[in-house]
C-alpha cells in the first residue's frame, strides 16, 4: 500500500507598509481576491496563510468581501495562520525585544480577529539565524519554515527533507520545516499533473510531508500568472486534483507538528535562499559565483554543488548599500531610544520603519524603489518627531559603528544629519512636518545583471523549460540605448555638500557620466568632526594628486538656523594652478513633475550660468530649497537615474537631481553660504 | 616613505581540562617553557596571550618558573591578555548565561592574578555566531579575533583585511580582527626572512596591521616544531628581526583598537575556519567538497573559490556524532538545572564539562580520544552528584530534541540513561562515586581521511612546499594492514542492550566486521517509552525482513535495583524459522589491561560458550559488572577500535569492548536477567 503524502501548503501574503494604493487594489483584483474566491469553494482543503499586518489591515478596511472570505475559511478550520513580525521586518537585523514585540503584535491581531493562537512563524525572506530561537520561543512560536536549501547547506540530503527538524539555542527549542524547492518551482508554474506528481514524489515514508510555503503573489501578481492560475483554471484544477487523490492529505503545519515526530536534530547556518546569497554580494562577486555555478553545470550543481557553492549573507546588504545601512542604523538608534521615549506612537512608527523591503535588492525593486525608501523615512521622521517634540538640538547620534561621528541637527522644522565618515556631507534632510527626507537619493552602482545587459548573448543558457509557465527567475529582457546609456557608476555617494576639486573641463556631461577629473580626496573620504554648541565643523587634511599628493585642507562649518543652516567652506592648497571647486548636492523628491529649478521647469540636463543661488521649488510639498553663496557659480544639473531589475524587467528610476555648483579658485577659497527652506 | 606595519601578534595556549599530566609536562618542556624563555629576553616585543583557565592553573601550580616569567612580562607591559570562556567552551553552543559567566571567570582570574582587565576575546575554534555579540558585550569584551576566512565568506577581499571591522547585534557592538591565513602559514613555519616578508606585505596604508593569533602549540608541540623553533633558533631570530626592523611595530590589539579607526562595518556568517567547515560534514560530503576544491585548482581556489566553496558549520558535529550530541545535550540539561541547584560546585563541574575538545574531531583526536570524553563525563557526573545528592529517582530527562524520551535512573551508586530514540538502549552507565561512565564508547564511522588510507596514491597532490617546515596540514602517513583492517563501520550505535535478530552464522568475525545478517529493525530504530514509578518499558512493533516485513514485537523492561537493574526481554514474531536473538553490550574502561572477562584476561577477540552470565571485572575501578540471564548463551566479544587521525598521524584507539550474547529462539523469546555492579 502506498503511503499517504501529507501536503503542508502555505501562502505568504505581503505588501510593504504604505505601498501604493493601486498596488494593493491590483493585488486584490488579480491575486488575493481570486485566490480566496477559489479556495472558498473547497473548505476541506487545509492550508496555511501568513499575511503581513499592514496588508491584512488594508484588506479588512478596503476589501470587506475578501476579508470575510478569509474569516469564513478560518472559522471552518481551513486556514492555519502563521505569525511573523507585524510589519514584516527581517527578524535577524532588529533587536531582540523588537522581534518579540512585533511578533506578539501579529499574534494578538490573529487571535483577536481570527480567533487563533499562531504557533508557526513565517520567516521573513527566510533569513535564518539561530539567535532568533530564544525570541521566537518567548513569543510562543513552536515552529517556523525555511528552505530546504538551509538544510542542504548544513549537509542534509534533499531526500530526508520531508518532515520537520528540531533545533535549539541555549536550550530553547524550535521546529524547522524545510520548504521544498522542487515544489516552489512546480506550484503554480507546472501543469497540474506535474505539480501533483511533484507532491506525490514525497510519498517516501508513512509520515512524509510535501512542504511548500510560498509567496501568494505567485498566484496572480507575477507576470503571466493571473491568466494561468485563474483564467486557465490552474488553481481550481489543482485543488480538485489534490482533494480527489486519496494518497494526498492536506494538513496544517500545526497538526503535523503535534502528531508526527521530528526527523531529528538540525543546526543551520545563517543563510537565506541561494539567490539571496548571490544578491547580497557585491556585483563582481555575484558574477564570479554565477560563473563558477555555470561552469559546474546545472545537473552537477543540483546534485553536489548546492551544498557547497554558496553566496553571502543577508546582512551584507547593509555593507553593500550605504543607503540601506543608513536606514537600518537609524532604526537601531530609535530602538535604543525606545525605552526612554516610552510612547506607543513612537513604537508603532519604529516598527513600520523596520519593514524589510526597502533594505535590499534582488529580483524585486526593493532599495531601488524611491517610494519604499520614502516610507521608511516617513516613519523614522515620525518616530523622531515623537522623540524630540519641539526640541531644537545639535547632537552626535549613536550611529558610529563605521568609526565616524555623525551629527544630527534637530530644529523645529527640520532634521539634518551630517556624516564624518562620508566627507562631512549632508546625508539626511528631513522635513519634519511632511515626514519627508529630501536627501533620500540613491547612488548608481554596478549590479551583476548590468553585465547581462551589456553582454546579452551570454544570457542564452536557460534552465530546460518544462510544460507550464516561467517562474520569475527566467524573465527575459529587452534593452534599448536609453537603458544602456543609464549604466553609469558613481565612485562616491550621492549626498549633498560633496566637495570636488576639478578643472575647467568639468561640465554637465562628465558630471553625469561621473568621469570628470577629480584632483582631491574630499568627496569620498572621512572628515574630522568638531561639535560645538551651535555649529559643527568638519575638516580634512587631505590632498590634491598630480598624481603626487599636494597637501590641501578643507573645512566646512554648518550652523543650524531657523530655516536651515548657514555654512562656510574654507579650502586651501599648496598646489599651484587654477582649479574649480565643485559643491555637489543631490536631492530627492516625491514628484519630479512639480519641480522647478531657478524658476524654470526641470530639464533632464542643464547648465545655469553665473548665479549666486540655487533655488529648487518642490510643488508637491510646496516648499523651496534655497542655497545661496556669497559668490558667483555655474550650476550644472541632471536627473539621477538608476537602472535596476524588477519582476517586470528593468526599471529606469529617477532617484534625485544632481546639482554641481562650480567656482574657480587658486590656492584658496573661502566661501559663505546658506541653505534655507521656504514655504511657498 | 614606507608605511609602518603594526604587528598584532597573539598566541593561544590551551589544554583540555584534566588532560594527562604528561601532556602538560611535555608542553611546558618543549613549548610553553621555551617560548616564554625566549620572549623574556625581549620585553619590548609586545604580544598578546590567551591561556585557557585550567592550563593557567596548572602552570601556576606546577611550573612556578614559567608562571613567574609570564607575570614578569605582563608587569613589564609586554603581554596583553585575552579572555575566553574559562574552560574553553565553544561559546556558540552554550547558553547565553554560561557564556557570560565563563568569560567573567577568566576576566576575574586575569585581573586578580595578572592585573589586567581584558578587553579582547580569543574566539574558541573561531566558531562565530552573531548571537555572541550581546553576551561578549555584557562581559566587557570590546573586540575579538577570527580568521580572514570569515570575512572572505561574507565577500570581503583579502587585501582590505588589515585592520579591524565593527559588527553589531541588536545594536550591541563588537570589534572583529581578521587573522591572516598567510601569516598563520608563515609563522613559525617559513624561515625568518620569509616570515618577515609576509608581515611586511601588510605595509599597505598608514595604519595597516599584520594580524596573527594562533595556537602556541605550533611553537614546539606540533611535530618537528621544537627543533625548528628553539634548537635551530627560529623564534630568537624572528623576534630580533622584528625588533630590528624599523618598519614593523609590535602592538597590542587593545592599543590598536583604541588608537586606530575601524575599517568599516562587517556582518559575518556563522563559519569557523575553512577546514572546520570540511570536518563538520559527513565523510561523503567532505570527500565531495574536497574533490570540488581539488578540481578548481589551488590557485583559482585561493583567488576566487575561497569566498564561495564552503563546508558546513561547527554545530553539525552534534548531528554527525551522536556521542558528541549526547555530551552536549547533557550539559544543556545541567545548564537548565543550574538556577534550581544554585551551588558553586555544580556550576564549576558544569563549566568543566563544557570544554570543547571532546565534542568534535578534525586534525586532532578530539572526540576520538577516550580520556577527553571521560573527562566530560567526570564533570557531568560530578554535577549530577551535587544535583541529586542521595536521591534515587527514575525520571525522564529533558533531552528530547530528537523527539524521543530518554529515561534516567538515578540510584545511590549509579546513573543509568536509556534512550527511546536509540532502541531503548542503555546509553549512559555512570558510577557516581568514581565519576566514570562505562557506557562511554564510540561507534566506528567512516571518516573522509580513511579514503586517503584506502587510496594512498590520490594523496600525491601537495601544496607547493616553501623553505621552512611543514604545517600539520601536510602531515604524511604510513599505513600497515593492521590499520587497514581496523577500517570497519557500524550501522548502529555501540550502546548496550542492543537487540539483534540474526541466524546461526552470527559469529565473532561478522560481529567484529559488523556484517552479520540482521533480520530485525530493533537495533537502530526508535522504541516507545512507558515510564512507571519503578520501571521503564521500551517497546517496538517492528519486523523481521525477508525482505518482506513480518510483524515482530520487542519489549524491554528495566527495573532499577540497588546494585543495577533487572530487565526482561519479551520478543515475539510471526516469522517462521529458527533465529538467534543477540543482546549486544559495549562497555568502555579507563584501563583495558586490568580487565578480565568471565575470569580470564581480556583477549582481542573471543568466544565463551554456553554460560548464563557475563562477568567483567574492571581492575582499575575494582568493580565488576555482572549480567546474568535466566538461560544459556554464547558470548562473543572483541575490542572495539577506531582509526582516527591526529597531529601525529593515525591513532588506533580502543573505545570499548563489544559483547554479544547469542540465544536461539523461534516464534518467541521471554528472558529475564539482571545487571549488577559489585565491589570487589
Amino acid at each position: 500500500m502506498a503511503n499517504t503524502t501529507k501536503l503542508l501548503f502555505g501562502i505568504h501574503m505581503h505588501q510593504p507598509v504604505d505601498n501604493f494604493d493601486w498596488v494593493i487594489e491590483h493585488g486584490v483584483e488579480v491575486c488575493y481576491g481570486p485566490f480566496f474566491e477559489v479556495m472558498s469553494k473547497y473548505p476541506e482543503f487545509r492550508f496555511s496563510v501568513h499575511c503581513s499586518g499592514w496588508l491584512m489591515e488594508q484588506i479588512e478596511e478596503l476589501h470587506p468581501k475578501l476579508y470575510k472570505q478569509i474569516k469564513t475559511l478560518a472559522k471552518k478550520g481551513s486556514i492555519e495562520f502563521f505569525s511573523a513580525g507585524y510589519y514584516e521586518p527581517i527578524l535577524s537585523v532588529i533587536p531582540s525585544e523588537d522581534r518579540v514585540e512585533q511578533i506578539n503584535m501579529l499574534n494578538d491581531a490573529i487571535s483577536s480577529d481570527l480567533n487563533q493562537v499562531p504557533k508557526g512563524l513565517w520567516l521573513t525572506e527566510r533569513v535564518w539565524e539561530s539567535s532568533l530561537i530564544p525570541d521566537l520561543s518567548d513569543a510562543g512560536i513552536k515552529y517556523t519554515v525555511m528552505d530546504d536549501y538551509h538544510f542542504q547547506c548544513a549537509g542534509f540530503d534533499e531526500d530526508i527533507l520531508d518532515g520537520y527538524y528540531m533545533s535549539e539555542e541555549g536550550g530553547k527549542e524550535i521546529g524547522l520545516f524545510p520548504i521544498s524547492k522542487k515544489l516552489r518551482y512546480a506550484i503554480p508554474f507546472l501543469n497540474v499533473d506535474s505539480a501533483i506528481k511533484a507532491i506525490k514524489s514525497f510519498d517516501r515514508k508513512e509520515n512524509s510531508a510535501a512542504i511548500i510555503f510560498d509567496d501568494a503573489e505567485k498566484f496572480g501578481m507575477w507576470p503571466g500568472t493571473h491568466e494561468w492560475v485563474y483564467e486557465k483554471g490552474w488553481l481550481d484544477t489543482f485543488v480538485q486534483a489534490v482533494l480527489a487523490d486519496e494518497t494526498i492529505d492536506t494538513m496544517h503545519y500545526g497538526e503535523y507538528f503535534e502528531q508526527e515526530r521530528t526527523r531529528g536534530i538540525a543546526y543551520l547556518p545563517n543563510v537565506s535562499y541561494y539567490e539571496m546569497g548571490e544578491w547580497s554580494l557585491r556585483a563582481e562577486d555575484t558574477l564570479k559565483l554565477e560563473a563558477l555555478k555555470k561552469e559546474m553545470g546545472h545537473e552537477r550543481y543540483e546534485k553536489e554543488g548546492v551544498k557547497f557553492l554558496k553566496g553571502g549573507i543577508w546582512k551584507n546588504f547593509l555593507v553593500k548599500y550605504e543607503e540601506s545601512n543608513r536606514i537600518h542604523k537609524r532604526t537601531l538608534e530609535l530602538s535604543k531610544a525606545r525605552k526612554r521615549v516610552k510612547k506607543h506612537t513612537f513604537d508603532e512608527a519604529l516598527y513600520k520603519a523596520q519593514t524589510n523591503d526597502a533594505l535590499w535588492h534582488g529580483v524585486f525593486g526593493g532599495l531601488y524603489l524611491p517610494n519604499l525608501r520614502d516610507n521608511a523615512y516617513t516613519y523614522i521622521i515620525e518616530a523622531e518627531n515623537v522623540r524630540y517634540g519641539k526640541k531644537s538640538i545639535l547632537v552626535s547620534d549613536q550611529n558610529e559603528l563605521d568609526g565616524h561621528q555623525k551629527v544630527k541637527a534637530v530644529t523645529a522644522k527640520h532634521i539634518f544629519r551630517f556624516d564624518g565618515a562620508h566627507g562631512g556631507q549632508l546625508v539626511e534632510f528631513d522635513l519634519r512636518k511632511a515626514c519627508f527626507n529630501w536627501q533620500n537619493t540613491l547612488t548608481r552602482r554596478k549590479e551583476a545583471y548590468h553585465q547581462r545587459l551589456l553582454n546579452p548573448e551570454q544570457e542564452k543558457e536557460i534552465v530546460p523549460a518544462e510544460e507550464g509557465i516561467d517562474t520569475i527567475h527566467h524573465a527575459s529582457m529587452e534593452v534599448d540605448d536609453t537603458i544602456l546609456d543609464a549604466i553609469i557608476y558613481d565612485w562616491y555617494l550621492k549626498n549633498s555638500f560633496v566637495d570636488h576639486i576639478s578643472d575647467a573641463n568639468f561640465n554637465g556631461d562628465n558630471f553625469r557620466y561621473c568621469n570628470f577629473h577629480e584632483f582631491g580626496d574630499f568627496s569620498n573620504q572621512a572628515f574630522e568632526v568638531q561639535l560645538d554648541k551651535n555649529k559643527v565643523t568638519f575638516s580634512r587634511d587631505g590632498g590634491l594628486y598630480f598624481p603626487e599628493k599636494v597637501p590641501t585642507r578643507l573645512e566646512k562649518i554648518y550652523t543650524p538656523s531657523k530655516k536651515g543652516f548657514d555654512f562656510t567652506i574654507d579650502l586651501s592648497t599648496e598646489a599651484k594652478g587654477d582649479f574649480y571647486y565643485v559643491l555637489e548636492h543631490n536631492f530627492h523628491f516625491a514628484d519630479y513633475d512639480t519641480i522647478t529649478v531657478n524658476g524654470e521647469t526641470l530639464s533632464d540636463n542643464k547648465k545655469i550660468e553665473q548665479v549666486c543661488a540655487l533655488e529648487i521649488y518642490d510643488g508637491h510639498l510646496k516648499q523651496k530649497i534655497n542655497i545661496e553663496l556669497d559668490q558667483l557659480c555655474d550650476i550644472y544639473y541632471f536627473q539621477l537615474k538608476t537602472l535596476s531589475q524588477s519582476e517586470h524587467g528593468f526599471d529606469l528610476s529617477v532617484q534625485g537631481i544632481s546639482f554641481a555648483m562650480k567656482i574657480p579658485f587658486s590656492n584658496a577659497l573661502y566661501m559663505k553660504g546658506s541653505l534655507e527652506v521656504v514655504n511657498v
